[in-house]
């Protein structure tokens, strides 16, 4: 066993993009647990876009990290040593342990995983908070009816790839939209969404359009910027938009947003087609998750819910990795894998 | 009984705020209703700011006017002369006859009205179509909870002044938003809101966040400009803003909107504040329009209701009165008096 524990810390804020020097790396001795405690050793980090709202200090839905703060995350943590009556060493749980490669744990917020049911990283991703972000903000904001059109993009990655999935599971038509064309043969030949449009396409507004020939029901808002741009015209009376993140944004820096003002606009056609913008995170919806976690199981045996991951060895390259992720470089749902499982 | 029917007719589309020249009155002879149709003789003219729009070309909910066609409108009407099996002359009624003294009507659309119940012209305003948008708004997209904070603008019309009041009914505070210290008296002091703030006060968004103390968990969206721009910053985790109207953008000329862009931050909030934005017409209601009608002349019968009909006399002052409207000049809900009762 490694005597040295090895953390990555917020070294400062982001302007814009972040950069490698907004993260710092430290070493210290591996802590020892005390009465009541686990030591977890990280197995998997999950690296997700609402992490860049956590290195800003505007507030959002969580506090923002402090300047010095170890980045935080969700993993997935083999205990390594137990001084609790509830964790035998050995056992493999779901934790929000951050970006580290040890993690001291009195218990509470931890979830065992069965190995045996489901690879353990997949608590992560299609079994974990995306895959429960994509089931809630769907299911219970965006109620897509049967026939009816839903629209999501990034629909390669974590979220994307569930939201179109179920939606065809419902019985509506699933638009995805994906950068690039490896991407774009991924969601419409793996994960059977109707059809597919490429954002990186010149003519990407009329592809999108054209991709929808009964306008847009439900657009699951991940990504802002320009896709809502080309979603905005073709949303139908009573459409639904769950906004669950907006990645295009999240770079920008601060009063950068140029006019003309969309605002009125956005307003108006919310009155005129009587709209329903709705932003949420999927905690609200926590009394859903045990009924999100036995359907999604069953999806996925019955070959309905298809999932990949993008899997980056060592803890080292998160920082990298991460930024990629804004850049939409992965290619699935994006995870480092901190340790071997075995 | 008058030989000649006087119609009022949109004249040309209005740029900016409607001017007197967009409309014109003509005359002719008063028709003679055929076999199955009666002739109603307008008593009342509803005067809403939903008409500005439809005097325009842009797409809307409802298709707009031509130019030349007859100004729509709800309206009470009595029947002059029936040649149709179910109404008998002198029967009251409500129809959607528009801007005119009298209409042929084939029967389909009308609402018999019992004048020993309430004021016929009521079924324009609190018992009509503005008391149930209101009603069907706050009810089902806003869902006030008992101790939250409810506001609503041009708090002394027609939908403002009922949306306060059964925000109270249902426990909720209620603060009230109208121009001049004479419509804020009315609200705090006849229609009993908790608060009202006057939106000609220099120091008008501190004095909403003064009468605001916990935030705001439902803002109904009636008129939009600076009232939204003080609201915004108040809305509380959660809030729910039902959007029914935005009065003060009606007059707006296409295109005027000028930077900064609004619409990234507003997106930004609807998702860290888990915002939902709702428009809606209340004929999508329609199912509930019974227990409204119930429960609404149960709450004035009981005195928790109340409302202010601001009256204005001869079809012939129609246009001037509309044109107020959208001004805010009417203290109450607009009525025209076409005919007299009696």
């Amino acid at each position: 066993m490694s005597t040295e524990t090895t953390r990555i810390h917020l070294a400062s804020r982001p302007e814009g993009a972040p950069t490698p020097d907004n993260f710092r790396t430290e070493t210290a001795p591996v802590p020892e647990p005390g009465d009541g405690e686990v030591l977890l050793k990280i197995l998997y980090l999950s690296l997700d876009p609402y992490m860049r709202g956590r290195m800003s200090a505007a507030k959002s839905y969580a506090a923002p990290l402090e300047v010095g703060d170890v980045m935080e995350g969700g993993t997935v943590a083999r205990v390594e040593r137990s001084r609790h009556p509830d964790f035998a060493e050995g056992e493999i749980v779901l934790s929000h342990s951050g970006w580290q490669t040890h993690a001291l744990s009195d218990g509470r917020g931890l979830r065992k995983l069965d190995p045996a049911l489901a690879p353990v990283s997949t608590a992560l991703g299609v079994l974990g908070m995306p895959g429960f972000t994509a089931y809630a903000g769907l299911l219970s904001i965006g109620r897509p009816k049967a026939g009816e059109t839903v629209v999501v993009a990034a629909a390669s990655g974590a979220v994307g790839s569930v939201v179109g999935q179920i939606a065809k599971i419902k019985g509506a038509r699933a638009v995805g939209i994906a950068g690039g064309p490896e991407k774009c043969a991924f969601v419409r030949d793996e994960l059977g969404f109707d059809a597919v449009v490429d954002h990186r396409a010149p003519d990407f507004g009329q592809a999108l359009a054209k991709a929808c020939p009964d306008g847009i029901d439900v657009y699951f808002e991940n990504v802002g910027g320009a896709v809502w741009e080309a979603v905005f015209p073709l949303l139908n009376t009573h459409a639904r938009v769950p906004v669950c993140g907006l990645i295009a944004q999240y770079n920008a820096r601060p009063g950068a947003a140029t006019g003309p003002d969309r605002l009125p606009g956005l307003m108006r056609e919310v009155l005129s087609r009587s709209l329903t913008l709705r932003g949420f995170i999927q905690t609200e919806f926590a009394d859903q998750r045990p009924a999100f976690l036995a359907e999604a199981a069953g999806w996925i045996a019955e070959g309905h819910l298809k999932y990949r991951e993008d899997i980056v060895d060592g803890l080292d390259r998160a920082p990298d990795a991460f930024i990629g992720l804004l850049e939409g470089r992965n290619f699935g749902k994006l995870v480092v894998r901190v340790a071997n499982e075995t």
